[in-house]
């Protein structure tokens, strides 16, 4: 007779935060995508369209948008630096990616991408991305307020760990978020503070909201302690105007809030009238440094640049006292370093290519290929949308994302909860299964109470776009046709 | 009259976990080193050394390591693949390099690195990890098994986020210990449950000891839910028996502990009598896959490698049920993937050039010279160590460090005590001061009450180590009679 043990780790027995937490945008809708594409890989026809098109993440280069020229070159020469000295190497680098790659491995560790670099990153890639922003804001940035890190996803948690102490611990979060934050704050124990952007005002963030929001959370025993703000929004595409801006940071500074600005999507506007404006030259023109503490993430990810796969970003610290500054420090340091290859990219995304450098006009045709193709993008799926019945999608001034609301039929809310789905989820997957297409629910994201969305990426090819939209139209007329009311 | 706010986050308001947390290998000897390194950078010749020797970290590359050229060769090529494309490319690269790069290329998302990966890794390199694991073990591993990882690091933080749900958990490891260890256990909020190893048989793993120390803690009310095993070991070198893994193995399996593996210096043994077998070849070779739950731990960043600013590595699992692995595959998603450079490098370690193929002569050769360099610095410096008064240091058969023991003359230990330090710290930054070597004190390590040790790697270049020896004895000469009792 033999017994069988228990297993070592039942799933009852690990941390109820991990079971509690979720993200949508890799979530049932995307997990049932990976095996549509697995049956199409084994038999291919078997569904009504050829390929799965991932329009759930923004993730650029898996849609096929190429890598810039001048970032590959220099990425190539600091991993194989045997190329600088080859004699071929002006043959098939720029001699501009040649002096930066060399530039770059003379301020590494070891001059080595393979040594850990400072905890913080390689001091003199924070150089390059302090002068990366004091050029872009006007102001100038120090080097040791720079923390590199791997994505901004890595960035987000760190600073979540380094806030919240207890479930008593609030932080500010627009409706709807991007899913890092909400299952970041739960990963580390505290609690989500929701406050709700204004969908008819092309989602505008209202300070009384905000204020009405955080008043509430005190009188209910949430000690807030900060406030994300995402500009350009996600998944909303909304820029802020400066006005707005200025209210965030005077909100903050009187009730004392961080504000986490989560600024990756800074290189994607595509509308005229409206341009980004960092949070730190907001307050760097009208406040003191002990007066707000902000944190600015970037990341290679997103922009023109879509480095995604690298794991770069960093965040930029204002307003910080000394001492917190060194707890931040002593955990980067526990990880010893981000990865180099994905430093040496925010250092070339914060310091790319200037007027008169052998590289600049190819760089700046790349660049402005790919955003004025993403502009094109989003109005076309904008304008897609919005043709649909019971279908209305704000203007996506930025980012990469439309977050259309879609009025569902009563019956296809009862066909939902049929089927123990939220309605919106629901309708994705009907999609999905129509289409091979890949969105995300809108209640991933979190929305008003019975309003209902889905955020697609304006990332497939352009030449793929016209397709998308028929498919998508045909979709939704049949799926309006068999739960019609 | 104008009032100062309090800024938003003072240090009293953070999360106490990461105020507790500690980090000894990049602490405050290392940051008193860099502010050595600074003042001879502006001041040459200011102190009795021209250049500070970085011992307190396994970072090769850092002392002058030189990758291994195939690595390279395929990083470069999939960095910037127009050079596969171009009538160089073979003038410069192997016919192997352009081949491998060629088919990791095919198995990535959008045939780019990048794009994000699965939120595991890219499945067709966890495919190649999986074929090297099984040619090391001679028992087949599962691809779904493996989660790719930045760096062993974020694996380790991974594992003790899944299984800690407060301080009331448990986690056993060897002291002395890598602080990661006691670093992620704190700022999870569970409980380091120490067992000593045995200095005096050359720091082995008794089995009794790590009972007894169970039995208390689960007297103490504490639920012990795994136990960290460094083999090769870290900070002491040493490499385990067979017969010691099994004893080990079988613990776990009657008490329901989750072996954590950190077997990131698998390609680091020095001495012929001894070789590294994994925990997973012992499991397969007499436990059913629900008896007992292991993760193995591999990293990049050491071995012949040491390929540690590129943050690569990967969990393999063994013996989880697959509800819990979804969570675990949850977690990983949030932060979408590790990098994919990293991946890349996993894939090559774990399936380097074979006989047969254009590179492997030049692969073998680099790396027989960095491993056999190594065997010889660690013999070096061990003989060093026993030749000083006072000292006693055990062989390193493997990993890249040493862990001598200093009896400290009481009015050396009076001395520290004035100066506010931990007696090994006080000699740690003594020596320093005098040498520019920079060790670790063995109290970040964890130690047996009263005694006292030194960390330092193996990895200075070969040709400096006659001069180390020589500062390390003149240094310790010198404190021995200035602390004389």
């Amino acid at each position: 007779m033999s017994f069988i043990k228990t297993p070592a780790v039942p799933v009852e027995s690990i941390n109820p935060k991990v079971k509690d937490c979720e993200y949508a945008v890799r979530g049932e809708i995307f997990n049932h995508a990976q095996r549509l594409q697995e049956e199409l890989e084994k038999n291919p026809g078997s569904r009504p369209f050829d390929e799965i098109t991932y329009c759930n993440l923004g993730n650029p280069q898996a849609l096929g948008q190429k890598p810039i020229t001048f970032f590959r070159q220099v990425l190539a020469l600091c991993e194989y630096p045997a190329l600088l000295d080859s004699d071929e190497a002006h043959k098939i680098f720029s001699s501009d990616a040649i002096s930066r790659a060399k530039k770059i491995l003379s301020t590494l560790t070891g001059k080595s991408t393979g040594a850990y670099s400072h905890s913080k990153g390689a001091k003199g890639l924070r150089e390059m991305i302090a002068d990366g922003i004091a050029l872009r804001d006007g102001y100038p940035a120090n080097p040791e307020d720079i923390f590199l890190t791997d994505g901004a996803s890595a960035a987000v948690h760190m600073i979540m760990q380094l806030l919240i102490r207890s479930e008593n611990d609030g932080i500010l979060c627009p409706i709807p978020q991007y899913p890092l934050y909400s299952a970041a704050i739960t990963l580390h124990g505290g609690t989500l503070v929701p406050y709700y952007l204004s969908e008819s005002n092309n989602w505008g963030l209202e300070v009384f909201e905000l204020k009405g929001r955080l008043d509430l959370a005190r009188e209910n025993g949430i000690s807030v302690k900060a406030m994300v703000v995402i500009n350009p929004g996600n998944p909303t595409g909304q820029v802020l105007s400066e006005s707005n801006q200025q209210e965030i940071v005077e909100l903050c500074r009187k009730e004392g809030l961080v504000l986490l600005a989560d600024e990756v999507y800074q290189d994607n506007v595509y509308v005229k009238d409206k341009k980004f404006i960092s949070f730190k030259r907001i307050i760097r023109s009208g406040y003191r440094d002990d007066e707000i503490s902000v944190v600015s993430f970037q990341s290679i990810s997103k922009g023109y640049y879509g480095e995604c796969g690298k794991r770069g970003g960093y965040i930029e610290l204002c307003g910080f006292r000394e001492d917190v500054k060194d707890q931040i420090y002593k955990v980067a340091s526990v990880n010893l370093c981000s990865n180099t290859t994905g430093q040496i990219l925010a250092s070339l995304i914060m310091n790319p290519p200037k007027p008169g450098e052998e590289s600049h006009k190819l760089f700046f045709s790349e660049k402005e290929a790919i955003l004025s193709s993403l502009g094109r993008r989003a109005k076309a799926l904008e304008d897609a949308f919005n043709s649909m019945e019971g279908v209305s999608c704000q203007k996506a001034e930025g980012a990469m994302y439309l977050f259309p609301r879609i009025k569902l039929p009563n019956k296809a809310i009862d066909a939902a909860d049929k089927a123990g789905m939220v309605p919106d989820a629901f309708y994705a997957l009907r999609l999905l299964d129509a289409t091979g297409l890949v969105l995300v629910p809108g209640s991933g994201f979190g929305q008003v109470p019975g309003t209902w969305h889905v955020r697609t990426t304006i990332l497939p090819d352009e030449s793929k776009i016209p397709d998308i939209v028929s498919r998508l139209k045909t979709f939704h007329e049949s799926f309006m046709r068999e739960f019609q009311d």
